[in-house]
């Protein structure tokens, strides 16, 4: 770790250096400006549009009147700027969270209703941020890596910087020279200068944080016209060199490659095809810095053509982020991730009415829009209203969709299979950065926006301050982080890659083929040879939709090769009730542990089963319809209910279970697997549909180097035969093969009829 | 329990006598009524007046339109009529529990329509049931006390003739004679004596299933216009005698008093108040038959003022049951009940036409109507129609209520508190038959239709046929019905009465007493001296709305005064997340049971603390709101967090939590606490509002024989005083008591300032 003493000392000079320069040149400029503001998200052209169309324009109105309504009612309860005590959730803390969001409301306000009161609110609370901040000191609470001062972290103060910046912007010129003066030297540059060159092992990397940290920065640099925050914002603090052996709070590296400033935050975590390397959840936290500060940059320095960098991603990483959604909006829970975070969140409003109206006019994000019931108070926002209102608005459709991973596209990726409301989320990614989770090649699955196999997220109650100041809990290392914890293979009771964030960073998973021209028939397939050395895992899963089933059903093939015999476990996160299994199992009657570490000591054993020869099936019931998973098994092979919830003595954990087959002492082998969403059953009228497994058998009839063959054979006695290549997948490869004296012959990566 | 060759002999001689005396009356009177079909829930008035309001009438047109719809693609679909042999959610049972429904409506459709097609279908069906009928003997599985020949029970057999009279009286007028006395002779006539003289163990009582008996054998009756039928329905078999000790599967007397028919149904289990004795759930399974022949009767028998009976009891009931309903419709889990059952159930739609049709058409009704979004394709129906149409729909205002038990209203009852969001449950009713639970002066309690803390319900999967065939399980007895499965006291490990039926039906708790003249403070007080002979427990609870406080909270007081020292068990089933504790648990790294008989066996213990001196708090999250239980504690005291789950070899169980508060080696003692909704959390703006307790402490300031004073003092200082009468609590009543040297003065049965 870098000691804060080293910090203090280089940051100190630097800010010397610079203050010593800036004040002159700032004065000069705000004379020129004084008639150009607001121009960094409202423009003057802006509020003129929107005042002309006001009372016309259905939903940009309510979430006007909304906006009122809401601030009208703070200006009631006056001003309160508290001295910072408290962790996220704590008084202090929702307080100054919520003032940034109030200023910037009321700074909106004051431009489209023309009514001063709500500049004067701004006005009289940045007085009085001013003549707390002057004197502030560190926030007391000592346990962030980088602490700011209105907050525990500056990761929060830069929150407060990106929205206050736009509140200073609108009250611009409601303000004296004078007040300005007062407001820049005493709050806004230094309180920039904290986020950055006072804390560099937050400001200068690549990394979501230093997005928030960056876009503040800029942001208020591009109200006040300074030229050197702009510049600081953009390509990061000018020589300053970090340890980049050292690492943050979440365990991830501060600065690895030394690259920094908002455009490498562009360059570095977003893939070509516009995934961000964490994933949608931090994807959508770092969305709207990415995008209100780019909305900044197009109005104030249109010649950066923001919105065209690295050929257009960050308008592609909303559609990427939309996709990375399920039925209802809420985000896939890749790596940490805080379920039921959805696209109803503001940053998504952002991003929405953004993509709009800066990129291609995209019907499907009026939909979007009309869900979310409120846009931005801007010219974006005014666009799309209009559009809505207009009839211009089509449904958003998600189709199978395949997302490269890494900057340049060649780290793995994240594949998702969508057919009628089957989704399966399949994760080949790399490490996904400081909130990556132990998970190469696992998936998750949902119908119609409910969970089917869960990923189990984060462990972490965000802002609920009893929950651990409500920051990320333990077991999010112990158990949410671990592989156990997810739908994946795992070797020897041990993580990937150790659980170790050095080795894991190193590596990506590799696609084997990606096909989805034919719609009932949808495969992905990726391997893995790094997690365990000498072990390599190649998976395949397809969504198939056959006239035979109901619904679409997934197929799971997972070709496991080691050079030398292993323990492998195979867990499913199913939710819900357990109606019936074809195999036997007891139930202890004290529950024990599965494990003692890398997660395991977080499961309980709730039943044991020897496994059936052939095929083993479980059926259960989760919200009103019912699933079967029919997994190839052999009769050495043992099935388990866990249960998560052990050692876990602040009840952090949610009790949920999960089947697991073990195979020991095996060296090469194949999980075979299908899992069925089928019938429903409703608490109001009693009756249960459709409530049986349509598969009669799973088998495998071939499993070599190059091909694996699957049957499966239907309750009404069709069978289907499924073939995946398991290497030469080029879609041009012609394949021929004989299976019982049977000829195949096809041309693509899988064979299924 | 009585022989099957003991019935068979006894019914086959009087189903000899009957039918050697029957088909004369029935031949001479079918010529009269030839043209008065249909008669029974559709009348020939009815129809012409449907008829002329078609097109017009919308929730009607839409409701025609998908029967409609529904019935041509069964008719597509060709008629099935299969040999029995499944139990419950198995094919044959599926079939023919459909098949009954589409008969109805086919019969519906023909009249409303005057399309022939729909008559033809249904005489096709009838006929393919006569045919396979003549020789059908008893249905295979043996499981039932009273097998049926459809289905694996009389009841089942009997909901078939409820539904397929009404399509007989239908195509009556459609069919010849010769096909009518085809029917009669060799399906309906048979059927109902099957049902009713070879079952009596099924017919003859006065129960839920005997109602469904009943209504059949009555419906049929009035179609066919068969006296003997329809006295038989109303009074039930003659000169059949039970033996009064033999039981059913469920446990509860097949006939303790001797008492049977449908008007025997009325009178015995439903209150003056309308509550009927086994609950909610029951009620609305029993709602139907009760209602549709009642229609029928009043159409086709108008001189019996069936609705009437009992100064209108069931109408009465009707009103009862949508109050014994959440914020959602969804009905309170009182005894055996399934979670999830509302009044979008069907036979609510039956019941919320018929109220406003035959009773003082409440607007409210319409607006339960307009949610149920269908209506009955009759007069009632067509009432309802219009209604919502001419927008005479309002709100249906649930609030608080007090509703006797038993047939007198003697039998002490049920208690809801409404105010706001908040509803309680108060049970202080007698054993509520053979569906009741060992739970004397438990509670549960809700926010908007969510469940606070719940009661359990059954432990069934109605109509799942993997999970027991559909049918109670064993765990409903050793848990579900079990005293600690509830949120009540528990003596010694033991449930109320010893969990014997026998016991429990000689008793009822008794009303203290019922005030909810003030919207802000509601209380019920009641008491149960027999649960635990030697040992009293006064109950009283209330919903105090206090300004100091953001929702209403629950004051709860449980005095128990005993003749000797026991231990005590005091549960909260709370549901979701454990947030916080102000007290120090051990959480155990393998889980035990609890205990090993009485339901205790299914209990794992999560954790365990010594309470704290004075007050002990748990806060906890689920969907989205917080919640605080306050308990006012003694350092002698333990508290267990529990899990249910235990001794579950087939997870029949649902793992929810409780935490449970000890006290050993106490003769007299009072358990007193409150339940606080507070606040809320949204995973999308990721923002914890009000999320810790209003209540600084809870104290006990005296408790005397006569009297309990409680003292809540609010975090902003403010402090209420809360004092119960014990005895003498009628509401004339003045009281005067000092507390700390202050007197208090007051005339009602509690006092809060």
């Amino acid at each position: 770790m870098i000691s804060f003493k080293h910090y203090q000392i280089i940051l100190l000079t630097l800010f010397l250096v610079f203050t010593s320069c800036k004040d002159t040149t700032v004065q000069t400029d705000l004379k020129v400006l004084d008639t150009q503001h607001p121009s960094l998200i409202l423009t003057k052209q802006g509020v003129k549009d929107i005042r002309a169309q006001l009372g016309n324009i259905p939903i940009f109105d309510k979430t006007l009147e909304n906006v009122k309504a809401e601030i009208d009612a703070e200006i009631e309860l006056g001003i309160e700027t508290p001295i910072p005590v408290d962790y996220s959730g704590g008084y202090t803390h929702v307080r100054h969270k919520r003032n940034m969001v109030v200023l910037q409301k009321a700074g909106v306000l004051y431009q489209i209703l023309d009514d001063e009161k709500y500049a004067k609110y701004v006005k009289d609370m940045l007085m009085q941020y001013e003549e707390m901040y002057k004197t502030l000191p560190l926030h007391p609470k000592t346990r962030s890596y980088a602490r700011g001062k209105l907050f525990w972290q500056c990761l929060n103060d830069s929150n407060w910087l990106v929205y206050v910046s736009q509140a200073y912007d609108c009250v611009y010129n409601y303000l004296s020279e004078e007040e300005r003066n007062t407001l820049e030297t005493n709050l806004f540059r230094p309180f920039a200068d904290h986020i950055s060159i006072n804390s560099p092992q937050f400001y200068q990397r690549v990394h979501n944080h230093s997005t928030w940290g960056n876009a503040a920065v800029g942001m208020i640099g591009l109200v006040m016209n300074d030229q050197e925050l702009i510049e600081r914002a953009l390509y990061g603090i000018k020589d300053v060199g970090l340890d980049k052996t050292a690492k943050d709070d979440d365990g991830g590296f501060l600065n690895k490659n030394g690259k920094a400033g908002f455009l490498a935050n562009i360059e570095e975590p977003f893939s070509p095809d516009g995934y961000y390397n964490e994933g949608p959840y931090y994807q959508r936290y770092a969305m709207y810095p990415f995008l209100i500060f780019a909305e900044g940059l197009h109005n104030v320095k249109p010649e950066l053509k923001i919105f065209e960098y690295k050929e257009g991603v960050l308008l592609k990483s909303i559609n990427t982020l939309l996709n990375l959604s399920d039925a209802d909006g809420e985000f896939f829970t890749l790596n940490d991730g805080q379920k039921g975070m959805s696209y109803y969140n503001n940053a998504l409003v952002t991003a929405v009415d953004i993509s709009y109206h800066f990129g291609a006019q995209d019907p499907g994000l009026l939909s979007i829009a009309s869900a979310q019931d409120r846009v931005l108070l801007d010219n974006s926002g005014l666009a799309v209203a209009l559009g809505i209102k207009n009839d211009k608005a089509r449904p958003f459709n998600k189709k199978s969709i395949n997302l490269s991973d890494g900057s340049n596209g060649k780290q793995g990726g994240v594949a998702v299979l969508r057919n009628k409301d089957i989704e399966l989320v399949f994760k080949y990614t790399a490490q996904g950065s400081s909130h990556g989770h132990y998970d190469k090649l696992s998936y998750s699955l949902y119908e119609n926006g409910e969970e089917i196999l869960q990923d189990y997220g984060l462990s972490r109650f965000v802002n609920i301050e009893q929950k651990g100041g409500g920051n990320y809990l333990k077991e999010n290392k112990t158990w949410a982080k671990q592989t156990i914890a997810h739908n994946t293979v795992i070797q020897n009771e041990t993580s990937h890659f150790n659980g170790k964030y050095e080795i894991g960073s190193q590596y990506h998973s590799v696609l084997n083929y990606f096909s989805t021209e034919n719609d009932n028939v949808q495969v992905v397939s990726a391997k893995e040879n790094n997690a365990y050395p000498g072990t390599e895992m190649l998976r395949t899963m397809a969504i198939i939709k056959d006239e035979d089933f109901e619904k679409p059903y997934m197929l799971d093939i997972m070709k496991v090769t080691s050079n030398k015999a292993n323990k492998y476990d195979f867990p499913y996160y199913f939710l819900g009730q357990v109606i019936q299994t074809n195999f036997i199992y007891k139930t202890p009657n004290t529950l024990n542990t599965l494990g003692n570490k890398n997660g395991y000591q977080h499961l309980y054993v709730e039943g044991i089963a020897k496994a059936l020869n052939e095929n083993s099936k479980l059926l259960w019931l989760n919200k009103g319809k019912f699933y079967t998973l029919t997994s190839v098994t052999n009769s050495e092979d043992e099935l388990m209910f866990t249960r998560i919830g052990a050692n876990d003595p602040e009840f952090n954990l949610r009790r949920e279970a999960a089947i697991m087959l073990r195979r020991k002492n095996t060296k090469n082998t194949l999980f075979v697997s299908t899992i069925e969403a089928h019938g429903a059953y409703s608490p109001v009228t009693e009756s249960a549909v459709n409530s049986n497994s349509s598969i009669k058998e799973l088998n495998i009839v071939l499993d070599t180097e190059d091909y694996t063959a699957i049957e499966i054979v239907n309750v009404n006695g069709n069978t289907k035969l499924f073939i995946t290549a398991n290497i030469n997948t080029s879609k041009e490869a012609k394949h021929t093969l004989k299976i019982n004296d049977k000829n195949y012959e096809w041309s693509d990566s899988y064979y299924f009829k």
